[in-house]
């Protein structure tokens, strides 16, 4: 539990600084319209800074999860051979208690040689965390694809190059993110099979135990000091971001028409033409908007100025600057406490 | 996220069920004396009291450890298709809000389509709680083992007997809860694997996730109800327990005579005496008292008496009975906090 | 061991469809020039032949793997309680072997009661062919991405399109394929857990057993059947895959024009060059060409038409078409033998 | 690949120790005669001639799978940046032909950047070697219990002792093998999971596998290893084993009188007779054999010397011994192949 608790301390510092690339990522793009992309599709636009706040407040959520566990559930652990603290005589508890004092570690109820509640615990919020990072590095290798260009990691001297290809700039933190989130997966299985343990002391389980929850810890904070790098260095093009969304002809705008079209010939109307619009667009390979233009039915309901406020991204975002807010502001409060 | 909650309450009543019939074990048994078993070898003197309570500690962790996901994690998911709730115009925020009132689900900060903090939490933690029970199985199986026979699980019509084999009982409860338990681990896995979802809604890490966190629920409460059912009924032959400690000719109270003789000329040389006695026992098949007795370094320092009192296994307990007590005090207030 | 000699005869028909398919769309697109991809970053040029000759071979070797498995190692498994066939006197192996001979299965050694290699080997099978699958799917859905598009899944009435955003097309066969692996990944852990087993019958491990291959049979079989039924029908965009490969103006044969050079300058000489060529195009936004026309060193040593030879994507594929005709080949041999 | 043939090399010559160790104490325990136990209960005697001749042939089957895949799956990789060779321009096929023949290792047919084909089944393959290992570990671990007592780990200097439990003799070898099984079943999850690998060069998967690979060899050897010195110095205490039987006051012979009436009254009569005495038996803890002699029903139909003969655990082993003899003749003959 010493080792744990050193551990969570590393943790805690690096998911800080997590937290605080997210923030000011999410804060400088609050408005900056880009993609939204749902099985890898262009859905809808939102803003690079909405995700980013997503990103923001899962770290967030790890945290005060590891917090807590750090606090009040890294407890001593004594009990003698079989629990009883028999060869203390009547003096058990009161040494329990003054070594929990001692390093600084909760006190136990009872010693818990084989209730893992603890370890498993430990071991399962190391994956929560870890899958958190993979998500984060999973977008970001995601918008530096070669195709799509949106972010690039940091170029860093001797990463991210190949020898024999010069033109690649690969997100090598990124990707060594995954394979440690990979790796903690692994291991929370193996705390997970551990947690049975028989009678007073396991055959086999607690032994797997205590290189299962060092190898967790180690992976889990390389993969949080990776994703820290990469989101403190990262480059957005918000240039490319937006030509992205507009290489679509406008097809990424089909609900925003489809809502304008409703608010005049009822929703159901308002489908069917969008639809059918949308399948002449990608028919014919000719932009949506024009599509709408020549389009009688929609020209009957909606003015050239109206379809071009329905077609613009920027304009239907929803709530997406009052979420951006929403998770900034949860951020500061849940910093502040924490100072 | 309603599933869950529903599942949580089944859940919830359940082990509540599990801890009050672990109270009742370790309240009727706080001293009844059994040998203290690690790496499946006799090593010290305890009570079945303590077991139970070691198991009902356990349980009383899970059970608050769900609660609390159940009161705070389980919120409303509410976005749209990218999380921007852009159909709603201005008013998503509210909406979103109302929602989580109406269905009785805690609100959310963003909609988090790809943020899956919540679901790997409400995984991990059934996770936990079937390891705690899958550690109760597997001490009922062992301890009802032919040759051990300390407990037997509950007889009922139609369950645990054989069709060939009329003399078997068997510990079918606890089997089919450890099976339980290691069908909820393979959900956990495929949930962890799951936590890193594409951008605003993955391609196939989101439709893993129903089928998973479903059937790691059904079958976590299956487990639970499986232990439930077992303790509640459980015999427990407390005769057999002390003729089991009895069997190995004092031999597990090494560790007692060894600290009344340290008290005398030193625990170094006490180990010594005693490792020595201990294998001229296990060699000669003599029991322990007659190879102490019969030792004049041992004679010269302990009385008969003495050495009869090193030997009680009932005046090795150390602090067990006031750990029972620990056990129980915690959860009488936890169920007075809970009612 | 029936349910997995059909299970098995299941998988051996629809793995023949993807074999089948992928053959056909590596024939078809032999030398379909695009980007391969490595990090997800355009590296070099491949062809889509290739890459579908690259799933052909992954799907056969699962393929003769199930096909051995279901040959030799699906046996009968008869041994009465414990393995000794005692009910049935001397007659017992007599028994068996006839009991195999009705059943269709191979003969047991001995009976297998708790010897669980052949349900491991087939759960960790299954998991292969899973992982197949699951490669596959990957590449179509990073291949079907808006920014991407060099192929889509075959569009079905009421699949993949979306009532809100009508101009979807997700891959959805692919993101269900993807969801079916991660089930069979959970399950194979529960199989590997599982494998050891108590004396003569687990008490727990092996009633968890039963659920877990017929889980990982059923979505495996989803898996295969699913990705059989995308590449039947995939589109593939040849012209796309060209545009895609172009619009990194013509960085992606950096390492081309480098061996091009390298032959007149020596290596390095050329990696120098040709690396800070790269440089000056990714700074100015300038294409590749015209900063090595404009760059004496290179004119020096390359004509205008030696360059656009270097430069030509499909001058560099190396050994591309030759794999493609020994996947083919490999393919044609093992589909002659099966019959 | 290079690492993967050393390290089965090393397994090959470890399972070889673990096979020659079963082998004999199958040839020497023959017709010894122990319980067999299924949930753990006794059910039926046995031998541990057929119980080590269990452990030997799972063993021989993955010793057998992993040397077909030492011959002919570890193959060179070999393909440059995205497996078209291109830099070799038309010489690639034939480089890496000459490679493999280099390197010893078998031909490619594709360079498999991301078939992870062969990976994966190392990996599966390691686990399923593991699981056997973990099977046998646990047997000796519950058959070392203090109350069961029939077999010891050796004894080793400064192993398996404890210094303030001087009396434990602790199964440590085996206890060690089983965390080493636990450790290898996370690392097959981690290959598992990276099977799906991104077009031609995976982001993150790929980095994730080569330490999951070295770790699962390290972990399974270890497992070998040590599962080899344990069945090498195993004691076995023979007297114990038909203690233990007898304990049971013959209950365990259940089936056998059931099958010895059978044949006189029909086997539905007989099981409900023995059922009867079974529960007299039980309830009021007079000897099986007492019960049934004073049961009319009983004594019409089998004399005294009928019923002892029917009690006795000896003459009712069925096909066991037949079958340690088809075990070791299979030994023989996979052994002398492998010369």
């Amino acid at each position: 539990m010493l080792v744990a608790r050193d551990g969570a301390d590393l943790l805690l510092a690096d998911l800080d600084r997590v937290a605080a690339a997210c923030a000011a990522l999410a804060d400088k793009h609050r408005s900056t319209v880009m993609a939204g992309r749902t099985l890898l599709q262009q859905a809808l636009p939102t803003t690079f800074g909405l995700k980013a706040a997503g990103w923001l407040l899962a770290t967030l959520e790890g945290h005060r999860l590891l917090l807590e566990l750090r606090k009040s559930r890294l407890s001593v652990q004594f009990g003698g051979a079989t629990g009883t603290l028999a060869a203390l005589g009547d003096r058990g508890l009161e040494v329990a208690r003054n070594l929990a004092t001692e390093l600084g570690l909760a006190k136990q109820v009872l010693p818990w040689h084989t209730n893992r509640t603890r370890v498993t615990e430990l071991g399962l919020l190391l994956g929560l965390v870890a899958g958190t990072m993979g998500k984060i590095a999973l977008d970001v290798v995601l918008l530096s694809q070669s195709e799509v260009a949106e972010v690039a990691e940091p170029a860093m001297a001797g990463r991210g190059g190949s020898s024999t290809l010069p033109h690649k700039r690969n997100p090598v933190g990124s990707a060594l993110a995954r394979a440690c989130v990979q790796g903690v997966n692994g291991q929370v299985g193996v705390l997970l099979a551990a947690a049975a343990q028989e009678q007073e002391r396991a055959a086999g389980a607690w032994q797997a135990e205590a290189p299962a929850v060092s190898e967790a810890l180690r992976l889990t904070s390389g993969a949080v000091a990776l994703v820290a790098e990469v989101l403190e260095g990262l480059t957005v093009d918000a240039a490319r971001m937006r030509a992205n969304l507009d290489a679509g002809g406008g097809l990424v705008m089909s609900e925003s028409v489809m809502m304008a079209l409703a608010s005049k010939i009822g929703r159901l109307a308002a489908h069917d033409l969008v639809e059918q619009a949308v399948r002449s667009a990608a028919a014919a390979k000719i932009p949506f908007r024009e599509i709408l233009l020549a389009d009688p039915a929609v020209s009957e309901q909606l003015s050239a100025a109206e379809l071009d406020a329905a077609l613009d991204p920027g304009a239907y975002l929803g709530s997406a600057l009052a979420l951006v807010d929403e998770a900034l502001s949860r951020y500061e409060s849940e910093r502040r406490q924490g100072e």
